[in-house]
């Protein structure tokens, strides 16, 4: 028996709130003075909080795996990472905010240069975003289907774009249609089983007309399509887990993570305040309430130590207004660690603090990496955090008799 | 491979005694003056064992699921609680202590009321416990068999009773001749695989034969079963683990539990010191002994912190008698939490204490969940306790060369 069909055996609906707060990339390494982010911010509200709290350090995926923000959504929201993995196609389709659907097939595409008969440019001199943008608009004038499926198009930075390919009998085992290497003849996208045969030659028809569209131009004179993936269908939330689930998010992958499982994505500001007026405007309509915040990752990733620090400090600050709401369960945490040190998402697990009712106290100094190892939670798997916030909402029924 | 067949492989014959002493619904959360009832408790002999044995917290099953005592005891006893599962029907007959076989299939009864076609009552108004007893006399004096499958049954408490169906080519997938709402038409018990067809026809002749009986009956005048399982044929810890084992258990559901993985149960008293007069008693026949002591258990469902708070005080007092006995490897656990402020078991990480001469000493200032947390086992799996106790007896190979 799996851990989802187990889990949803034995949760019941009641009225308890969960909100399960998503600081990105939160986890730090020692790097200022010794010191992690974490460990420098001013944080006194989440210091008090965590004394309060049942402590611990999550494991995004498993020891040693750094994740991406796909996977380690997936274990926050208590699915098996490994056994549901989103494929490359539908993350890129779900960061340029497009709507993907079960049964569609999602595409990550470059525009490339081809000269006599060989891609020459893998990435079309890195073209400028905005004529990526003109292209797009004329492919997308000029093709709206091929063979009865409709393709959907979306420009992403400089050569990126993605495609969706939405109809019938459409299959994700499709080899990437990119050589992988300069000078050499373009490969044709081939299906790998028959169930992907269609998409194939759909992907082929797609890559002739384009390059035919853009034959007068210089650079981005074709394409190449990767990551061939189709919509997971993730068994929702609200069936596994009789949740009432909403997303607040800013970001258009997290916004597409949380649409995979089964949540209400709503509309929402950019700043933290933001995310918290929506949060409070909400408070009575749903049971499970995850808050993203973006950008302790995104300075993690830039190596900006100080305004990582800074960004944390303005969560603090802004704590009280989430205790005001006085959920019955509560988690603050992130998705895995983003070192400034490391510029770059990092294995390293991640703080989780459990407030509720029925946790232990504590009693840590302080929120961080070092004092989350003490909690009593201990080092445990992100996946788990499901269980444990079910259980604290007395969500679950017992196990066998 | 399985972690049974990893260990099986690795078993080994020796002399040396493990004493498992498990204090049901041990594990407690803060209640009165923020403590639990193991550190209200004063346990100075389980305090100094503590300090000189290697201790840790045990998750009965995963983290957030609050086991039933099925899935508990089967941790305990190294048997993965989700892959060996117990039926309900199965558990509540080894609770009315009835002898199970391999090959049986077990029900949980219900008298019911049956007006005009109707299930009115699916408990006939709870009758009295002896109004129970004089039915089911009735009943067995009437039906002995149908088709070639012994019926035997015994009551339960107000309305309640097991069935053990015992004969050839029993399945149990049987779905509940229960409609679950009063007011419905009975619901017969309908087969969900070929291999199940006779238990069906046994059962909807059972239910037949009984309503014919107690027709004369104002209130129980019909019956429902639920919870149709099959012995659940573990491998015994003989085969798994080589090792010699007996139960000293007085309630009915532990005895039968033990009987599942093979263990040999005795005849001993309700109190502690019965138990203890009965471990001395054997201690040179066994390798293996399972101490169970119920009380703690039922005081935190009760939700009397003083008397599950006395009860591991009276623990504690006798715990020297069995030091006395000097066995080579010694834990002392509970086989799940029990919080009294609960009133219910719970999910709670359990206290684990293991002594042997090859533990660390962890110096801990008390037996109690959160100084376990600290203590060398870190929060483990209960289901590895088994490994740990079979190590220490030095009673494992190694594995691989």
């Amino acid at each position: 028996m799996e851990r989802e069909e187990l889990l949803k055996s034995l949760t019941v609906k009641n009225e308890k709130k969960i909100l399960l707060v998503v600081l990105d990339g939160l986890g730090g390494i020692p790097y200022r003075d010794g010191k992690t982010e974490l460990e420098v911010a001013y944080t006194p509200n989440l210091d008090r909080l965590a004394a309060n709290s049942s402590c611990g350090l999550a494991i995004p995926v498993l020891p040693g795996i750094t994740p991406g923000s796909g996977p380690a959504h997936m274990s926050l929201f208590g699915y098996d990472p490994i056994k549901y993995q989103i494929g490359r196609g539908i993350l890129e389709a779900l960061g340029l905010d497009m709507d993907v659907r079960p049964g569609d097939v999602a595409v990550r595409g470059n525009f490339a240069t081809l000269r006599d008969g060989k891609i020459v440019d893998r990435r079309a001199g890195r073209i400028p975003t905005e004529k990526n943008r003109e292209l797009i608009e004329k492919i997308r004038e000029k093709i709206k289907e091929i063979d009865g499926v409709q393709i959907i198009l979306k420009s992403g930075r400089e050569h990126r774009f993605a495609v969706v390919l939405r109809g019938e009998g459409l299959g994700d085992g499709v080899c990437d249609a990119d050589p992988q290497k300069e000078g050499l003849p373009p490969k044709p996208p081939e299906a790998r089983n028959p169930e992907s045969e269609k998409t194939a030659r759909v992907a082929s028809e797609f890559i002739r007309k384009v390059t035919e569209i853009l034959s007068d131009e210089p650079r981005a004179n074709t394409v190449l399509l990767r990551g061939f993936s189709s919509h997971p269908s993730l068994p929702p939330m609200q069936e596994l887990f009789k949740l009432n689930p909403v997303a607040i998010a800013s970001y258009p992958m997290y916004r597409g993570l949380a649409k995979l499982v089964g949540m209400e994505v709503v509309k929402t500001g950019e700043e933290i305040e933001d995310e918290l007026e929506t949060l409070k405007s909400l408070w009575d309509k749903y049971d499970f309430f995850y808050l993203h915040i973006k950008k302790t990752d995104s300075y993690g990733e830039d190596g900006n130590f100080q305004a990582k620090v800074k960004k944390i400090e303005e969560f603090d600050s802004l704590l009280p207004r989430i205790l005001e709401l006085s959920p019955d369960v509560l988690v603050i945490t992130g998705d895995h660690s983003t070192p400034s040190r490391l510029k770059s998402h990092s294995w390293h697990p991640v703080p989780f603090l459990l407030h509720s009712p029925y946790t232990f106290r504590d009693g840590l100094r302080e929120f961080s990496e070092v004092a989350c190892r003490k909690g009593s939670l201990g080092i445990f798997y992100a996946v788990d955090g499901m269980s444990l916030m079910l259980a604290n909402a007395l969500k679950l029924k017992k196990f066998g008799a």
